[in-house]
């Protein structure tokens, strides 16, 4: 049988004090009172707390009563009686059965009343009126302004339970004040037969204090030593002074006085055991339960005591044994020093201070839910608008057949409060640039952008065109819209843009506000959170980020699901602030969009369901991009229902902008004389320098390299104009474009081989289509030496080939890399720059000129055999070769195709068809560079031949790795020798 | 005139409560006491807590006493009375000049002895003989127990300075106990004159907990109102109860027991204000000051109350004023029901609390700092392996005249502890499997990894020979040498192979961790929080991360400099726990890995010095990457000494391991008839799903995605040889080269479009040179259709392709898609497996074989004029061109290339000499794919036309596209009979 039943034999009945009203509406009350043995209930405002802050079992309520224009504290009352009377309905039975000896609720009064004895009288006759029911116990605390009120209540006829009792005095003048009452209302003429009432007596709070006491007292190691030992008092106190109470509870039974009253019908007042969980961990975790079992008390149980007791809790009448103990301990306490007056009277402070914190926290709790419900009232034409965008995207995506409804339906309220509400923008001028910027990162959400915009009349293509060729509403965003700044849908790219995108906005003084909405799978990419320390770093206040946790990817349940605190943390651990809200919550989307304008950067995090507003999608795994089919849609939209929305978008810009005049960039002066020995990369770097001087739109990026880039000059004169994003390089990539894409000519720089890091984004660089967007790679190849593969780069001309619209280039002195660098801030779309670390001679006059698609014949006459076609620090290497071959005889032609994409290919087919083979040398991987490139473009039947990097280089001296990996001049000679036999 | 200055003039001297030993050293204390009119001092536990946990000023005396095999407590009292004598000794001139009237220095004794006569007794006398100063107080508190003992000490002429006062009860009690001292005194015969005492009470501690008694009975609004009002009292209490204790010392003054004692050259007992920082800040910051100035009068105030008081402090006589305000004030407050006792013994209690938090505190603080420094002695072994390190470390570069000597001395200690005492491994074994593993993330710092090996004797290399080519010391690890698992350098990368290993080792059973050891620098790096994120989702409790917070990038400062914290912060925001120590400190070392074996994973933040060890190098910007020449190598080696490290490093493996034997897999069991229609990507994954059964070693990756790319198939046969990676695919990458590395079959797949996002980890992986890691991308080309460019893989070929020992591999039906999965299992290296996303016909037989660097022709006659080279999905386009073409008497011959790389370069070579031009057709960026490919392998005079992708691609069908873009069936029979004219 289980213990907490079998209480019930020995007199006890236990109650809980975790009332909720999911705890009623659940049957779980009414299941605990019929099989559990539950006696009574009695409310506790800490529970309360949480049950009407985190659950919205009280919501429908709230909303009620708001729209009866209720106050907070009057929409209290009412939650919590309407609690109590429920919860007295259901132990009604239990208390008829029992004749009005058990089966009660207890409800306090408000705890700010402990000292205000006509307070408490006027709170509890108001209390006992709304709850009307019999069953009703009012909790008074015992103070001294407490024992008044409870006696004359009583004396009322109104049932009371009270609280706080910690020392037996106090509980002798409480029992007094119980006969008292029942004996004025006998002189009065009333009946005493139904008047209820216990005495709460508080049990583990007492050995908190009085153990912490006790350990003031326990003598150093080795020093003097008292007797008796406060160690041996520990955790005895409570339970000693509750059996003496008991012991006086029973005298009060044998006294004349009681036995008057018993005789007319009066029950028994009660006692109550109280705060019966045990704090301390060493202790035993119902070691205020088994001592205190017997007739006439209740015990109220916490959850897990109630479960630890019905586990191993030992059942038998106990609460008189070991009297005489109780007496000695209670003795020796004084003994030692311990006036237990004040420690009861501390207690009592305490203990009020304890009901006045949480009952303070719960009114303000529910102050705060009140003041969301009634501004949600009034954001209802959001709330429509959301609606309707949610019932677009899903007809767009039926009628499409494909795309991603569900992740556009966990944002609908953040996209209606961001684009109706929130933004300033202008639905005519998607090109504007003082207006707010919005980045779609989670772009597979694309059809609730077009429905947004759609809806606020900023496009006239219809919706239904969705990812039809020749629409511009695609699978995921892309520049063919004119609304989209960069293209999206790879994951977790957004925020570096927006990054870039403020970024551009402070250096040209526009005070808009950039939002990057992510979803929180894209949250697991390690880019989100370059881009989140870049932000922080730069203080870019004007930055929010929103995280649509919908809890589901693509392939199964997002790793973190619905815990939003772990983005938070991770925002706030990379410098942010954040704000977690529940994102279909319209009222709170707009307060953290107010917040968020207080500091920045600012993370909101959306607790949302994707699928969000139709049932057999919400929150239902399985279906990330799916459209639904049309008889699905059907029931979709009948869902969603037919609310017309009705937010005009008004134009709203933010003070001027004129856009600046950009000027062509007159010649660069370049002081190098042939022969002068400087590496392509310092020299790209002082032509940037130069640049900046005349072109104000020019910025530049690096990625903590800038001393080997050489970008550190630009650095040093252009602090402003110069973002250092240190060792991640693909937020460097994302944010060099989203300052691209508003008119920056933007350069980012690293070595050649760490921009792979970030080709993802240069790839969805390419495909956003920025007007001027430069890389420059430097340490390009083999040559860099020492430093071994892991530093060189020989992939990245076959990474930069394959990019949508790119430039390729690769200068191979110091002339040509100013040059080039200066031709490539004039040249439309991404530009490569290839630059080298070792330093190479000057070959070409200052005067020379590098066009895009060009290349330079270095060495030819009549007499050219072969064509030598190469680029950057193998050229040098060539015109060696050629000097040598020359030496035997043989006449070749020096290409230098510094212009690897576009390919000068006319003079590579003249070349071809003048010389008997073309031998392509360049130091990079044999694959996917110059020779590929000169082999696809020059369709002739002159043979090409190709020497390039073919094995796992190694460290070496870098001359001994040309020569190693065969693209030095002496490998070049002796290759052409062995063409020719 | 200084306010403070001003005081004295009323006869209050003021005194401080926080001396530190640095306020000693710098003569702060002296310069109060000459210039500020400081006129005494006492101790504090809190303050010492902080100057002893957090200062270096007590570690000298600290290192001395442990050296003297003190215990700590000694150790305590040691530095304790230390500073309390120097400071007495500071004060000794005034006290002399004032003739003992002022210039104490106050002491307390143990709080832990509150209630303890005889302890404190004994504790006040011995410390009274330690300190051995005449203008010493000891400190009792004011308790029942510390009053007899009070009297006792000034009896036996000990200073006593009575703490804790808050009653005049109590304070009274204090005042009879003094007199009744120098009574005895003088009836003892013995000398009164220089007997001090000091009576302390209690200021804002009062009003704190007044004000909020009194708050409980602060009526609600609206309801009852109680007189006098509450809040009329609040924050003037403890004014009031200090104005009525000045008067009961007045009384004593005029005592007639007083003017006996008086006439005996007795000083009187004065009264000081303690506890005078104002809590609340709606009060004055003064407060506890202005209204309690008055001869005879202390207070000890706190540095911001000093700050205040200086600054606009107001100065008279007021000790006297208002009294009979004070007095009603403590009528209204027992009015209002709030017992004075009760808050006094409250106050006292809580008081004790706060003197032994501190001071247990303070213990536990210095019991660790000395255990450190007592480990310090023990670890002295290793201290000189690091030492040795670092010298070898500079020799090293200095011969190569390149390398990063800096980034490699901030880290000596961590890599000599683990080699040298934490870590099981075995230097003669390189290969081993059961035995810690060793990943040094921060590749630049090779060359200390190199001497800690040659130290431990695991290479016989010369150290020497560090970059110098066909050496396999190499500037940056390279699996050139036997130790290395995989190549890093390029940062951020080492934690995602170290999750890698980890994963291998549970698979195995092999219950070994894994150190990681990282720079602050590629912190920036998301790949770093993508692999924590997988780490600690995966619970891989063995994986220790170390960041070498040295704060010095290559370029300047690291973003965070030495603010660990925020590393702290990062990681446990990505569910790690962690360690912050000093990475100098070899016994925190230790004892943080000690730390790591309860739980993990685990980062240890170590704050470290780059350059450490040398003085022109540590802490120095501007020396990254860079050899020291000859003449500083000198300096710094001079510098380091000479001390010979003599740590041997003895095999320890764990546990045993024998490596499975792997067969070879027999043929896959195909069931696809010629015409089925399937996806390549979804052969492919049945192809793993068949190739688990027998493959035991087969692992397999996927970055959320799994149902597109289909390793949903292997994830449910074997969950637990699939690691769900989310959206991060680096980390996907890099963790599926750690297993690789541990002779998994490992498979990393993904959209082809979104393993670019990996490119640099792939590059690094080529580098790595692992037996077996398989890519597969999916996805592939515009034939995706409306998803649009974002998720189409068009420059896949050109990437893979320029990756070291790669093989890229393309098939175009089920078939060929199972074969070359097999395929790829056996095949060393790393292996890219291009699929598509519609499903095409099954054009092979089942028993075709698939060898790699093979192809497959299709079509072929006498007759054929033309050749049509592609693969994957427009194999079927040149199927159906072929047909076209051949109602028109147009004979071609169609290459199936499924081997991209190696090429088929005989039947390519031969198909150009055969036929009148090749016609190379794909879906991919017409640069570095199969196209640049085919053109620059076949070296004849057929040309060779490219049909793929050369505009930016857009959404819509996937055969509109197709058509759009120029490579369906349609386009290439238009290409061709273009060509013919």
């Amino acid at each position: 049988m289980n213990p907490l039943l079998r209480l019930l034999k020995f007199g006890q009945g236990y109650w809980i004090d975790n009332l909720t009203r999911h705890m009623i509406i659940s049957g779980n009350l009414k299941r605990r009172v019929d099989k559990q043995g539950l006696r009574g209930v009695t409310s506790n405002p800490k529970i309360f707390h949480e049950a009407i802050a985190k659950s919205d079992d009280y919501d429908a309520q709230i909303e009620t009563l708001i729209a009866e224009d209720r106050s907070n504290i009057e929409i209290y009352e009412a939650l919590v009686t309407t609690d109590i009377r429920d919860a007295c309905d259901i132990l009604r039975p239990l208390y008829d059965e029992l004749k009005g000896q058990d089966g009660f609720v207890s409800l306090e009064v408000s705890p700010h009343l402990a000292h205000d004895t006509q307070g408490s009288l006027q709170e509890a006759r108001r209390l006992w009126q709304i709850v009307d029911r019999p069953n009703l116990l009012i909790k008074i605390p015992a103070t001294t302004a407490g024992i008044p009120a409870i006696e004359e209540l009583l004396f009322e006829g109104i049932n009371i339970n009270i609280t706080l009792l910690f020392s037996i005095e106090r509980y002798q003048a409480v029992a007094q004040a119980y006969l008292k009452a029942l004996e004025r209302r006998l002189e009065a003429g009333k009946p005493v037969a139904h008047i209820a009432s216990v005495a709460s007596f508080f049990l583990s709070r007492i050995d908190v204090l009085v153990d912490q006491l006790l350990s003031h007292r326990i003598p150093l190691p080795g020093r003097s030593h008292l007797e008796p030992h406060p160690e041996d008092l520990q955790g005895k106190v409570a339970i000693a002074n509750a059996k003496l109470a008991y012991q006086h509870f029973k005298q009060i039974l044998q006294s004349d006085c009681w036995q008057a009253l018993e005789a007319k019908g009066a029950q028994m007042q009660r006692m109550l055991w109280a705060s019966t969980n045990t704090k301390n961990p060493a202790y035993r975790d119902v070691m205020y339960i088994e001592p205190l079992i017997g007739p006439h008390t209740i015990n109220t149980m916490p959850e897990d005591t109630i479960e630890a007791f019905a586990d191993h809790g030992r059942v038998k009448e106990t609460v008189e044994e070991n009297i005489e103990e109780a007496q000695k301990i209670i003795t020796e306490l004084e003994k030692i020093g311990i006036d237990f007056h004040f420690v009861a009277s501390q207690l009592e402070n305490e203990g009020i201070q304890k009901f006045i914190e949480p009952y303070d926290a719960l009114l303000e709790a529910l102050g705060t839910k009140c003041q969301q419900r009634r501004n949600r009232q009034q954001v209802k034409p959001l709330q429509e608008v959301a609606q309707q965008l949610r019932r677009l995207v899903i007809q767009m995506t039926t009628d499409a057949g494909s795309g991603h409804p569900t992740s556009c339906l966990s944002c609908a309220e953040i996209v209606a409060a961001l684009f109706f509400h929130e933004m300033h923008w202008d639905p005519r001028a998607p090109k504007a640039r003082n207006v707010d910027t919005f980045i779609l990162s989670k772009g597979h959400a694309a059809p609730i952008l077009w429905a947004a915009l759609w809806e606020a009349k900023a496009i006239d293509e219809d919706p239904l065109s969705l990812r039809k060729l020749d629409s511009t509403l695609e699978g995921h965003p892309t520049p063919n819209n004119p609304w989209i700044k960069v293209a999206t849908g790879s994951l977790g790219q957004g925020l570096a843009a927006a990054n870039g995108i403020a970024l551009a906005n402070r250096l040209d003084n526009i005070h808009a506000r950039v939002y990057c909405l992510l979803g929180d799978g894209e949250c697991s990419e390690g880019s989100v959170w370059e881009a989140a320390q870049f932000a922080s770093l730069n203080k870019l206040s004007d930055l929010v980020a929103i995280v649509d946790v919908n809890a589901l990817a693509q392939s199964g349940p997002a790793p973190y699901q619905h815990d939003t605190p772990v983005f938070a943390h991770r925002f706030q651990s990379f410098g942010w602030e954040t704000i977690e809200i529940d994102g279909h919550d319209l009222a709170a989307i707009l307060n953290a969009f107010e917040q968020a304008k207080k500091t920045g950067p600012t993370a909101i995090i959306a607790k949302t369901e994707k699928g969000k507003g139709v049932s057999f999608l919400e929150g239902k795994d399985g279906w990330h991009g799916k459209a639904l089919d049309p008889a699905s849609m059907e029931k979709a939209l009948a869902e969603l229902g037919e609310n017309q929305a009705n937010v005009i978008v008004e134009p709203r810009r933010i003070g001027t902008y004129i856009p600046p005049q950009r000027k062509p960039a007159p010649a660069l002066s370049i002081g190098y004389s042939i022969g002068d020995e400087i590496a392509t990369r310092d020299a790209f770097g002082k032509a940037l320098k130069k640049l900046g001087d005349f072109l104000p739109e020019l910025v530049v990026l690096d990625g903590d390299v800038k001393n080997s880039t050489r970008t550190e000059y630009f650095s040093e004169e252009y602090p402003n104009r110069f973002f250092e994003s240190y060792i991640a390089e693909q937020n460097m990539v994302g944010t060099a474009l989203g300052l691209a894409v508003c008119g920056k000519i933007s350069c980012a720089a690293s070595f050649a081989c760490f921009l792979t890091r970030a080709y993802d984004f240069i790839r969805m660089a390419g495909h956003s289509r920025p007007p001027h967007l430069i890389f420059c790679g430097s340490h390009a190849g083999v040559s860099i030496g020492e430093d071994g593969p892991s530093q060189m780069g020989l992939e990245d001309l076959a990474m930069f080939r394959a990019v949508s619209g790119s430039t390729v280039l690769y200068p191979c002195d110091g002339v040509s890399a100013e040059r080039l660098t200066a031709q490539a801030t004039q040249t439309q779309g991404i530009v490569y720059i290839r630059t080298t670390r070792p330093k190479t001679p000057v070959i070409y006059t200052t005067d020379e000129k590098f066009p895009i698609g060009g290349s330079k014949i270095l060495r030819t006459s009549k007499e050219d055999k072969f064509t030598l076609v190469t680029a950057g620090i193998t050229v040098h290497e060539a015109l060696a070769a050629y000097d040598r071959l020359k030496q035997k005889g043989i006449s070749t032609r020096i290409i230098d195709s510094y212009s690897v994409k576009p390919l000068d290919v006319e003079t590579l087919s003249k070349a071809a068809h003048e010389t008997q083979a073309l031998f392509v040398i360049e130091d990079h991987w044999i694959e996917g560079g110059l020779g590929d490139a000169v082999a696809a473009a020059v369709n002739s039947p002159t043979p090409v031949y190709r020497l390039a990097i073919t094995e796992e280089p190694r460290s070496g001296k870098s001359e001994e790795l040309l020569e190693r990996y065969g693209i030095s001049q002496k490998a070049i000679t002796q290759k052409i020798l062995e063409f020719m036999g």
